[in-house]
C-alpha cells in the first residue's frame, strides 16, 4: 500500500525516529478541528494512558497523538473525515482485550468506541437486538438472558465488546453447537475511512441481495471500516443446561472420542478438552478442585435444550464415550460442582500466566487432526524444553496453546519463541489448519499468516482494503495488510 | 465500469446492432486458441442451443459466440486467461435453473460447468465433502444421505448445481432450523477473471484468519470468480423426521402463530405457509388432495432429530398453535399422506405456471412483517386485478409470490407488471425487507435492487468487483453491477 508507506513516517512504527514535521502539523490541525465539535473530555492528547497504546497482553506498545471517544456514528464520521483529509492513521478499539496487538496504534488517532455502549433496541418479534459496538459481551448476555433470550457466541473474555467480537469473529465454547459471532451478526452500520456512513445487512433471515458486505466486515480487525451499530440475532433461551465431566486414560482416547460423539447425533453445546497437568495448574490457581478421578485427560461437555432432550443426549453421550474408552461419566448436576469445574477451565490462561509469561496460540485444525497437533506440541516441548500448555475446544478443532517462557532469560526468549512458533504454525498448516481460530491475526501472527497465505490471496485482500479505504488510514499494518 | 461499456459493443446487449468487428476478431482468436487445448466436444460455436443463452424462465435471451465445457480447474483457468487477454465477457453457468437472468450471456463466452460434476471427496472424519461445482443438489443430497449424513440446504429446485446454490446463497425450506447455503460452505477453489487459481477457506470449523473471501463469494452470482471446487459441511443425518399440517381460519392467525412457535423453544425444520386458494391450484395440478379440513390458511411444519425430541416438539407445537387459533393439528405420520401434502406444496409454482405466465418474486421481510406483506399483496390484487399467489417460508420471512399474468394481453402486461413490481418491492423495502431472499438479483431484480440500495453501497460493491476482475469480464451487468 503506497499510503501506508507514506504514513509510516514518524507515526509510531519507529518510535525512536525523529518526529516528522508534517505529521505534527496534521495532528495539530486535527486536534484543533475536533475540539470544535467534541467536548474536551472526548479528546485525550497529553499523558495518554499506556492502555490505549496496547492490547491485553501489554507487550507491544504503539504511539498515538490523540485518543478520541466518540459517542455517536455522526461523531465517528466527523472524526474519520478529519483523519481522512489529514491522512492520519486511525486505530479503532473497544475494550482492548485482544491478544494480538490489533489495537496497537501506529501513530495518529486511537478511536475508542467504549462510550458507544448502549443497547439501542431489543426486538423479540424478530429475535434481534441492535446495539452500539462498545456494549460489553457480559452485559449483553445478561440483558438478553433476563428477558428469556440467548446470544450464543461465548468467547472466554466476557469483558470484550461486541464490536471487538465482530472484528475478530470471536468464537468460544458454544461454537460446536451454535457457531461463532459470524452466525449472529445480521447487519451493521459502518463508517468508512472517508467518513461515509453506510448500512449493510438487515433484520432479514435470508439475504441473496448483492455482495455480503456484512460478512466481509466480520473478522476484518478494524481494517475496513468502523462499526457503529450491530444488529444481532437472538435465540430463545434454552430451557435447561447441564454439564458432564468425562475422564480418559489417554489424550488420544479422549480426543478420538469427540468424533464418535459428534457422529452419534447428540448436539453438545460445548466439548472442551483439558489435560491432567493443566487441570492441576488451574486447581492451584483457583484453590478449587476437580472431582477426584484418575485421568490423563478430561472432556468437559455441556448440553442444552429441553430437559428430556438433554437427558436423552446425556445418556447417549455416556454410552458412546464409555465405548470409546471413557473411564467415567460424571454428570455435573449439582450447580456448585459444575461451577467449580468451569471455574477451573475458565481460569487456565490466567493460571499459566500466574506462573510464567506465555505466548497465546489459537490455532484451529480440522477436527480429526486435534490429537496429532496436541501430540506434536508435547513432542516439541520435550525436544526444546519450552513449556506448552494446551487445552481448548475439542468439538471444533480450536486448540489454545500457551507457549510458556518459564525461566528462560529474556535475551534468549524472543529468538527461541520465534523458532518454536514457526514450527507450531507450520505444523498447523501441514494439518490443514489455520493460524487463528478466534483471536485474529493482528500484529502477533502476521508473519505466520503471511507465510501460510498465497501472495495472490494477500494481494486480493489488500485490494479489497483499497476499495474501502484508498488512503490506508484504518488500522494500517494489521492482519493481512503490509507492514 | 468502463470496461463493461467497452464490451457492450456488439456483445448481445443490443442484438440488433451491427456486429462489432473487434469483437469478431477477438472471438475468432480465442476459438482458435481454445481448440489447441480443449477437445472439439468441449467447444460449441455454431447453432448454440437457446438454453445456453437464458435461464429457467426462458424469457430473457442473450447472445454468445462460444459455449465452453471445461472439465477441470486448469481448463477453467486457461479459458479465463484467454478471455481476459481478449477482453471477452464470460458468463458462468451450472444447470441454468436460476429465475433471474443471472446466466443470460452478454456476448463472449458461456462457461458451462455442468461437466465438472464429480464428488471429489467424502470425509466423515471432518464432516465435510469436497465437490466440483456442477454436482446436482439432488445427487449430492442422496449421496450423503445414503452414507448416514445430511446436507441441510434445500432449495426447491433439486436439479440445480451446488455451484449455482453457492452463487445465489440458495435457501429453501430447512433454513429456519439449519440456515442457508452460506452456513454450509467452508471453502472454495476459485479461478479469477485473469485465470489465477486461488483457494479460500478450509475444512476448519473456526476461522479468524484474514478477510473471509469465502463469504464474499457466496451469493456473488458469478461476478467475482468462477467456483471450481467446494468444501461443504455435513451434519449427521437426523434419526427421525415428521411433518404436521396445521389449519387456521385466517391468514393473520396462521402467520402470527409462527412467532409464538419460534419463541416456544421448539426447533422446527420447516415452517411453510400456504393459503387455501393456492392449495386448490396445487391440488388441481397434481391430482392429489390435502386432507379435508376447513381452513383459510395452513402451516406445514417439519420437525427432525431424535424420536423423543421430535415427539416432544410436536406436542409443544400443538399446544402453542392451538392456543394461537389453530383449528386442528394433523401429524402426517403416514408416509403416504406426508408425501401428498409436500407434493402439493412443492408443485405450487408449476401449478401456477400451468394456468398462466407468472413473474416470481422472492422478497424476504423481517419475520414479524410477513402477514403485513401478504395482506398488502392481496390488497394490490384487488386493486389492480392482477393475480398474486403467495406462499412460502413463514419461519424465515421469505415469501414466494407469483404475479400472474392471467388473460392480460402481452402488450399491456410488461407495463402493468412493472408498475405492480415497483409497488411490491417498495412495500418490502418499507417493511425493512430485501429484494431477494434466495433467488438472487440477476437481471430481473436489478432495477429494484439498485433502487433499494444506497449509491455508496453499490459503489463499494463495484469497487470490490474491480479488485477481483479489473476488466469487468465476469458476468457483466448482473446483480449490483452497472448495466
Amino acid at each position: 500500500m503506497r499510503m501506508n508507506d507514506k504514513l509510516s513516517i514518524g507515526t509510531g512504527r519507529d518510535r525512536e525516529a525523529a518526529p516528522d514535521i508534517r505529521t505534527e502539523v496534521r495532528t495539530d490541525t486535527i486536534r484543533a478541528y475536533l475540539k470544535k465539535k467534541l467536548r474536551s473530555d472526548q479528546i485525550l492528547s497529553d499523558k495518554i494512558d499506556e492502555k490505549y497504546l496496547s492490547d491485553a497482553m501489554g507487550r507491544r506498545k504503539g504511539a498515538a497523538a490523540l485518543v478520541v471517544f466518540p459517542e455517536s456514528a455522526a461523531e465517528v464520521s466527523f472524526i474519520m473525515r478529519s483523519a481522512w483529509e489529514n491522512e492520519l492513521p486511525v486505530t479503532p478499539r473497544g475494550a482492548g482485550t485482544n491478544l494480538t496487538g490489533a489495537t496497537v496504534p501506529d501513530g495518529g488517532i486511537v478511536l475508542d468506541l467504549s462510550r458507544m455502549n448502549r443497547i439501542l433496541e431489543f426486538d423479540p418479534d424478530t429475535f434481534t437486538a441492535t446495539v452500539e459496538p462498545g456494549v460489553l459481551l457480559a452485559d449483553f448476555q445478561s440483558y438478553v438472558e433476563e428477558k428469556g433470550y440467548f446470544y450464543p457466541p461465548d468467547p472466554g473474555e466476557k469483558q470484550s465488546t461486541i464490536g471487538g467480537n465482530i472484528s475478530t469473529n470471536a468464537g468460544g465454547m458454544r461454537a460446536v453447537k451454535y457457531g461463532v459471532t459470524r452466525d449472529y451478526v445480521m447487519g451493521l452500520e459502518l463508517v468508512k475511512a472517508d467518513g461515509t456512513v453506510i448500512t449493510v445487512g438487515s433484520r432479514n433471515r435470508k439475504d441473496s441481495s448483492g455482495l455480503s458486505l456484512t460478512n466481509l466486515l466480520i473478522g476484518s480487525e478494524g481494517t475496513l471500516a468502523v462499526i457503529t451499530k450491530c444488529i444481532l440475532r437472538l435465540l430463545p433461551k434454552p430451557e435447561y443446561s447441564v454439564s458432564a465431566l468425562v475422564p480418559f486414560r489417554t489424550l488420544r482416547e479422549g480426543i478420538a472420542s469427540v468424533h464418535t460423539l459428534s457422529a452419534s447425533g447428540t448436539a453438545p453445546t460445548a466439548v472442551e478438552f483439558v489435560e491432567k497437568d493443566v487441570v492441576r495448574l488451574g486447581e492451584e490457581f483457583t484453590g478449587e478442585k476437580f472431582p477426584p478421578c484418575d485421568a490423563a485427560c478430561y472432556l468437559i461437555l455441556t448440553f442444552d435444550g429441553s430437559r428430556t432432550g438433554v437427558e436423552e443426549d446425556l445418556k447417549k453421550a455416556e454410552t458412546v464415550l464409555r465405548r470409546s474408552g471413557a473411564s467415567g461419566f460424571l454428570v455435573l448436576d449439582e450447580p456448585e460442582l459444575a461451577k467449580r469445574v468451569w471455574k477451573i477451565r475458565g481460569a487456565l490462561v490466567k493460571a499459566v500466566e500466574a506462573v510464567s509469561i506465555q505466548e497465546p496460540v489459537d490455532v484451529v485444525v480440522p477436527i480429526d487432526r486435534i490429537e496429532e497437533f496436541v501430540t506434536f506440541c508435547s513432542g516439541l516441548q520435550k525436544e526444546t524444553g519450552i513449556g506448552m500448555v494446551s487445552f481448548g475446544h475439542a468439538g471444533d478443532g480450536n486448540v489454545h496453546l500457551c507457549v510458556v517462557r518459564g525461566d528462560i532469560p529474556q535475551e534468549r526468549w524472543e529468538t527461541e519463541l520465534s523458532a518454536v512458533l514457526a514450527r507450531i504454525y507450520s505444523k498447523a498448516e501441514e494439518l490443514g489448519g489455520l493460524i487463528s481460530g478466534e483471536h485474529g491475526i493482528g500484529l502477533a501472527k502476521k508473519r505466520y499468516f503471511e507465510h501460510a497465505s498465497s501472495p495472490e490471496l494477500l494481494e486480493l485482500m489488500r485490494m479489497i482494503k483499497q476499495s474501502f479505504d484508498g488512503k490506508g488510514i484504518l488500522n494500517p499494518g494489521k492482519s493481512y495488510l503490509e507492514s
